[in-house]
């Protein structure tokens, strides 16, 4: 795929209704084997404690993490999640979210991404996350 | 804590403002050491193929765990994931979720919860997913 | 596989050279989707500190996961990891380790199990570590 | 600690008696938040198909990452695993094995490191395994 269709591909899947459209996320970057995602703050997303909800902070890192993998496998297929692990490093107490992935490596079956994820307040990132996420490539459901 | 008391503070956690209560969840069940919370389906929880989302399956177990840790610690104190770890077995495609999270051990500190989560239809319940959760003992923000 | 075929397969495999047979891990039990294993404390598996490593634990945990997966697959086909998780839960200071490890699910491709390992110091059993290994299903190197 | 007395203090927990000796760690660099170890293929360490175990590999991860957080504490104290992942890339059927670990974050009681591992063969290096190491920071036993 060239950079303009993964882009578009990743736009896609992340516009069709569900939790993805309505918490809002977003594409900032989309290339072979990284995609980078945003989510800003809102009421809905947060813990009672006013900081992003880690499951949250999970999905974003998920989502992430499945675009990435699946920008490197061939037309028609999809990456799912089998194991997802997030560490959780500092208050997610920011204005937005960004998570950027990057494929780690993998075979044809079996891929591995990491995800840095960042609280941005006033322009300034704070990492707050990290997380490793294994996925495996399965027909996509999506036309 | 008296099980009524325990299930009181679960409760009021969860009706607190945000991505808990907008989403849903609800306590099934509330002892020392363990927590069992529902969610049932709504559109804004899914995946694109009309499954529950990944990252809502984590946030559930995720909420489950930290009620079940919190039940184990002394009065004005609450338990904080540091990390999350969840496996995917099957299509969460329910009408219901139900996770059941159960106090695995630790100490005054770190305490680890697992949690099985199942996907309900028709009154059947099927495993789903199956998660990890480890978290500290920290001063409760909320009084 | 009859239980007698799959505690033959476990031993054999669990007896080819190596750091599974130099360590001295051995089966108590084995039953389809089910692998107990032991291992002797011998100064070479132990931390400094006189417990044993946590690496060791996990070796043990992911033989014992292995051992119970391939015990579901078809003749001719192993289990191999593919992402292991270990909590460690208190210190593994007894005589010996047992790890039973149980398959929690999984399709045809993948599959996860979860051990749960126990320190034995006087024939008293005491949690030490939990894991969850995920699995996939290869053809068998070993005729 | 100086560079110097950081990287004394690695060699000198490791060459204690146990298995990081027994298996013949060593040290390649050390510096604040950052230890890279390496571990020469022998029979003892392998897999029943000639690659170095899953668990050894395990342990190797485990040390190098409590080292570089044990690198970022006070004089006296000492990082132990709460938490391992690790996710297996591809066969680790070199000559010797190489792990760099690097404090990702945390904080004063809480650290997560992550540890990149390659597998060399004939000087080349390639990524056969990658963890998410969570310690938490205790009085150090070894005076």
């Amino acid at each position: 795929m060239t950079p303009a269709e993964i882009a578009e591909m990743v736009e896609r899947v992340m516009g069709l209704p569900g939790f993805t459209r309505w918490s809002g996320m977003r594409v900032l970057s989309a290339s072979t084997g990284a995609v980078d995602l945003a989510l800003a703050r809102k009421p809905e997303l947060l813990q009672f404690n006013g900081h992003f909800h880690g499951g949250v902070i999970a999905a974003l890192a998920d989502h992430s993490a499945g675009g990435a993998v699946t920008t490197t496998l061939d037309p028609g297929r999809i990456a799912v999640t089998i194991a997802l692990q997030v560490n959780y490093l500092a208050p997610a107490d920011g204005e937005e979210l960004i998570a950027r992935a990057r494929v780690l490596g993998g075979g044809s079956t079996i891929a591995v991404a990491t995800v840095e994820v960042a609280s941005v307040t006033a322009g300034q990132e704070r990492p707050c996350a990290f997380a490793t996420v294994t996925l495996r490539s399965v027909p996509s459901p999506v036309a």
